[in-house]
């Protein structure tokens, strides 16, 4: 499941796990795909996705929850799934992932075959306005954005990407365009990742908090996307009660909603 | 943890649980909790929840996720927890809930004690605007409601109530006010109840589509409610690829956003 026939790209590499009998996977987290030190949070629930659809036998995410237990460091990990119910649509599961024997995350998932429906009753929504790819912001490593920015291809609208030189916009937005290097296809387990792949959105609200670290993650794909670059958009309505909360939107080429995210994490003060 | 030094209310009896030992529960699925013979999904969520504070030492919810594996019916649950984390302000926890040796309900969350944290960094909302709760519309099951909601106190808005006598407003939104009744107080385990405790959305809209399953419901809390009514707000936005979300808000009478919610539903048509 885990595998295509051909050979694998970069970001398929990186997530892979290996059955190692009994529901267990084997799996690494890899260098480079942290941010400050820290692995991607939806690059580890890529992995932990990845063998809970080898466990399932399904090809697609449907809703998939991850809660954030310690942060990922490069190094081995250990995956212990079960498969709770494997039902004619549906299939759900839950993974404990761990390093070192530390927990490091937690997911809970269903997983399916997401065949296609073309039947859109509501569609109150659309796809965020860019510039051209060319003509948004590149996150580039290179010039100061961490590591994991040189695993995915992003481009900033220009009115959210002004953070980077301290003119923030004032509204806890950010819109771009996503796509994996290599022309690597994005399929719907790498939407996990595109989904928390995105600069924070506090970074363009004028509040004085700092890093913000993810409790809890969940996705929800509606359908397999096109290929070409994906159009997101990352939202926060509400920083109370010490949360805050993050909601995204994936489009596709065909302008059709892929995939919807809520993210809540913790906001220390600066 | 789970009863409270008084004696407890109707909904705290409905929902309680009792330690087995090994981190394992038994509770039962009380008679009149259901909606057409299936129990209100925030209402098992309730009693997973529930399970899952007592194993973790905890007072409150602070992110908690359903998947719903069978309809649940009157009867007896085992349910078998697993503390994946236990940390300085946060513990997380992992249950499944079975039925007659049927999973019933897959729990995933991260609990704690919400302590006043009177700093709103940006509240980009406000409560639905409602008519006082004896000029809205109850929900009573002598005149048709679901026994649910002789459990629950609801009261909707008039302009979302109108698909009871089939003049739909429309527009896939319901607003109302909640509490429980006998003056019983609505606690942060309670919130997860509310959130899942008012009509469909997909009955005030205007399109061919039946009962709608839940596949995955998420709950965040972000504090305490102050004791009295609270004021919900359901809606939803994409009703594509065979799926629907529903997005909650709860305000309490101080307003203050209280808990907010999504869920992932099926869409089989009518």
């Amino acid at each position: 499941m885990t595998d295509p026939p051909t050979t694998p790209g970069p970001f398929a590499s990186a997530t892979s796990v290996t059955a190692a009998g009994e529901g267990v996977y084997g799996a690494a987290v890899r260098p480079g795909w942290d941010i400050a030190g820290n692995a991607n949070g939806g690059y580890l629930l890529t992995i932990g996705a990845r063998a809970l659809l080898d466990a399932t036998g399904r090809a697609d995410p449907v809703s998939v929850t991850g809660h954030y237990l310690s942060p990922g460091r490069p190094g081995p990990i250990d995956i212990a799934t079960r498969v709770l119910k494997q039902g004619r649509r549906f299939s759900d599961g839950f993974a404990l992932m761990e390093a070192a024997g530390k927990p490091l995350l937690s997911v809970l998932g269903t997983f399916g075959e997401l065949v296609d429906r073309p039947e859109e009753f509501l569609v109150d929504g659309s796809p965020p306005e860019l510039p051209p790819p060319d003509a948004c912001v590149p996150m580039d490593p290179s010039h100061g954005s961490p590591p994991f920015m040189g695993k995915v291809e992003l481009r900033l609208h220009p009115d959210d990407a002004g953070f980077a030189t301290g003119v923030t916009s004032g509204v806890p937005r950010v819109t771009g365009w996503f796509r994996l290097p290599d022309q690597e296809p994005v399929d719907t387990v790498a939407l996990l990742c595109a989904a928390d792949a995105f600069p924070p959105t506090i970074f363009n609200a004028d509040i004085p908090l700092a890093w913000t670290p993810t409790v809890e993650f969940t996705v929800h794909v509606r359908a397999r996307p096109e290929p070409g670059w994906l159009r997101c958009r990352f939202t926060t309505r509400f920083i109370t009660g010490g949360f805050i909360e993050v909601d995204g939107e994936i489009w596709d080429a065909r302008s059709r909603l892929v995939a919807q995210s809520r993210q809540l994490a913790l906001v220390p003060l600066a």
